[in-house]
């Protein structure tokens, strides 16, 4: 089995041996288990994890609704309240099992339930497996505004097990593979290169290139965990991306974007800023364009969208002081933060990313 | 000016001279500040802050309801929103003014916003000065049960300023001063005897007495932070304390007691456990219950107000794996942490109470 060591705890990539697992809870003697699912996870993974992994017959499960728009408060309210119900203490332990959903709201959950418990993510789709398992970031949305309410914490210990992906829907499976595209262009150009040619990617090859993802994360974050300089890298693609996936979360007349969908529209419009404003080469930004419109579908957006979406950016949690900083690329592979973009190119990027 | 460092943060005990706390704000350079009050201290504190202290002309004020029963996540959700809508970014301070619950809620809020923001706590009671200044324990309410949402995190720094005790109604005065008997009682008993006079204290005396109360509590959190042994001295009184004081706050046909109120009775109670298992001296806990008899309101309490209560004590955050542990006394000034007490003690501790 492998693992990657991170701030103060081991990521394990979990091939059949299981007595890791088993170790882990041993260490601690938890007082008591709880394991929080939502109604995907529960149906999809939780039978396979039971099965697989060794807990104590009085582990309690906890279900919340599935989807992005149940990442509130309320739904914290709920499991807060489930925990405290069921008898849980500051000894007990949370399990997260689930997407980015689940990790982000049960980190949280548990970062305050009574000042803080101990929890282990289980990431079951590949987003939250090369995203959400590291950098210690939870936390819920507040309104339309994603992750404005959370800590900066990290689980007891990450397991990440490509058994899970068995049962993942394609489009979901394609979200968490932006993120790695995007690790490619801010950190390895090889690395981009053999994951453009996406059809080509095998179910063996996704577990190595997981392992890699997690690895480049990883080291990010361990050299900048609060995000006060070198962190900001992963926001490539992210900016303009937050604002997009936000806007048609919350708008009637768009389809919801999963969030590598967004980012992958953020990634072709920032990599024409960075054609504009730090001399990425056009035929670099090209390839990038056309490696994800080859995966991920296609958004119009109109003029009243544009302006829509552009309001939302000034809230984005990333920005300080009210100017808006892009991370950018000079190169595939070397990326500079901090940099402002003059409010005029935006319009230019939606309609770089629209034409053919 | 004294100062007590405090973990990584300074305690300012404000006199005359507030060039200090001008020099906080300008060594951080925040983009916005917000100073949160409720509707006391908006009244009582906020125009004497204003006119001492140096802020910036675009300072936000935030107002939420006084009182205890306001103390949970919906109130959060108020704050985050409005913080939200007046354009805080990760570089803003909020500032906390008022009394324990806002100096909680408010720590929570600013800890969990964007993934947290810097604070500065001024406590304007007496029980906020000398118990909510120091040990980073910040958290809301969950129904009936206190605290069991937050976590532990350290101002930027703590502001104590007697001039706010001025206009402090006297049970409020009083409801501090519990915490600070207590810390006679736990750690300094030539201390317990000065302020167990309690008419003989001034107003001039006060101030010395608040600053030896932080700097016992400080030295018992610097050494323990996350309560695993010696913070629980911190406890004496309170186990019994917070489950009469959650009960007294739900149940229609009691009064509502403060919170050094209810942990007098708990410090009475406990005293007399203290006297059943760890040998302190009959005549030690006859006098701890003359004092807080002389100070505090006698309560009357029903043999079903007495199984409530108890049955809310297995909710209590500061117990783990089901038992039920209390910090007690062998004798005055010298505690003991992670003692059970058998269950048919808590009816004698009760009887006790109640004889004259």
């Amino acid at each position: 089995m492998k693992t990657i060591e991170a701030h103060k705890h081991l990521i394990f990539f979990s091939e059949q041996n299981t007595d890791f697992f088993t170790d882990l809870l041993q260490q601690k003697s938890y007082s008591l288990i709880f394991i929080l699912v939502d109604s995907n996870t529960e149906n999809h993974c939780l039978p396979h994890f039971l099965a697989k992994y060794n807990v104590p017959e009085n582990t309690e499960v906890i279900s919340i609704e599935a989807g992005e728009e149940h990442k509130h408060i309320n739904t914290c309210l709920g499991v807060w309240e489930a925990l405290s119900e069921l008898g849980a203490d500051r000894n007990s332990l949370l399990i997260n099992l689930g997407g980015g959903v689940v990790t982000d709201l049960g980190g949280f959950v548990a970062a305050s339930f009574k000042r803080g418990i101990d929890f282990i993510n289980v990431p079951t789709s590949l987003l939250s497996m090369v995203d959400a398992s590291v950098g210690g970031k939870t936390g819920v949305d507040l309104g339309a505004l994603k992750n404005q309410v959370g800590v900066i914490i990290n689980p007891q210990a990450v397991v990440i097990d490509t058994d899970f992906l068995a049962t993942l829907p394609s489009n979901e499976y394609r979200s968490g593979y932006a993120e790695m595209l995007k690790h490619g262009l801010i950190q390895d150009e090889h690395y981009w290169k053999i994951l453009a040619d996406y059809t080509s990617i095998t179910t063996d090859d996704i577990a190595t290139h997981i392992h890699h993802s997690v690895g480049i994360k990883n080291k990010v974050v361990q050299e900048d965990p609060r995000e006060n300089g070198l962190r900001k890298i992963l926001n490539f693609g992210h900016t303009l991306g937050h604002a997009i996936e936000s806007y048609c979360l919350t708008e009637e007349n768009k389809t919801t974007l999963l969030h590598g969908e967004a980012i992958a529209i953020g990634m072709i419009m920032e990599a024409y800023l960075s054609v504009e404003l730090l001399g990425l080469s056009k035929e670099d930004c090209d390839e990038i364009k056309s490696v994800f419109n080859a995966i991920y579908p296609k958004v119009s957006f109109t003029a009243k969208d544009i302006e829509a979406i552009l309001q939302l950016l000034i809230y984005d949690k990333k920005n300080s002081h009210g100017k808006i900083k892009f991370c950018l690329l000079k190169t595939i592979g070397t990326p500079q933060w901090d940099v402002e973009v003059p409010d005029a190119l935006f319009n230019n990027a939606f309609r770089y990313y629209a034409e053919d």
